[in-house]
């Protein structure tokens, strides 16, 4: 079967090379890896608050913020490969490769506490999620104390 | 499943209506854009090189990576409220909200086409994929060739 090759390729320039190349640039990754915390963050706010008060509790949309931060935590699993602690502006710190098991367990524990956090949001319990929230959150600063810079 | 389009509207102002001070930060919002398809792209890449044969065809990779995308694809809709058409550097034209319908009307062709690209990468059919990624990838064109600056 033959493929309008330049349909896709001109609109995919970017896309060029083996997936382990393309994994190992960078600035791609690093892009990426940015591209989820951007994406984390925009979740993250409405909750935080919510949680602050700021704005009235929520839980239909609460739960769908939750929802995506629980699926954007796993697609930091291929964020960290690596190579990628430089070659663009990053604060990602030395340490994470230096002790990745380390870092890797505090992903997977960000990535337990934000799936936890959709469950209880599920249930509409206001004070559950908040404080569920409240430990999710935690599981960040765990993270950044350690492995990025200030 | 086929929403009612006055359900789907009722949905899309409720969830307007949910916008939070954050959301409105023209920077915010723009970081958030770029982080979707930072995403988008990172996703995209791996299906691109197995279409083009540059890397073997795995099914299960590619699931993985369809799946992602009709996820991304759904986190666009809240990427382009009034007003952030400026303060950050963007490609985003003005046109998105000029005629923001027919925009509107774009990306959902895009959102239906990488659930269709989900559903039939689950089926292990190489030929029928090939197929579905390059009729996805011309709604992704489709879109940039009116609404992106070059």
């Amino acid at each position: 079967m033959k493929f309008p090759r330049t349909l896709v390729f001109t609109t995919l320039a970017l896309a060029a090379g083996s997936v382990l190349a393309h994994e190992m640039k960078p600035d791609f990754v690093i892009g990426y890896r940015q591209g989820v915390y951007k994406m984390i963050r925009w979740n993250f706010a409405p909750m935080v608050e919510m949680v602050k008060g700021e704005h009235p509790f929520d839980a239909a949309q609460f739960t769908r913020r939750a929802t995506r931060l629980s699926f954007l935590s796993h697609q930091l699993d291929e964020a960290y490969p690596p190579g990628s602690g430089e070659g663009a502006p990053t604060d990602a710190l030395p340490a994470i490769w230096e002790d990745h098991a380390d870092f890797m367990a505090k992903l997977k524990d960000f990535q337990r506490e934000a799936r936890a956090l959709r469950v209880v949001a599920e249930t509409g319990d206001e004070a559950r999620t908040k404080e569920q929230f409240v430990k999710t959150a935690g599981t960040c600063k765990a993270c950044h104390d350690t492995y990025r810079a200030e």
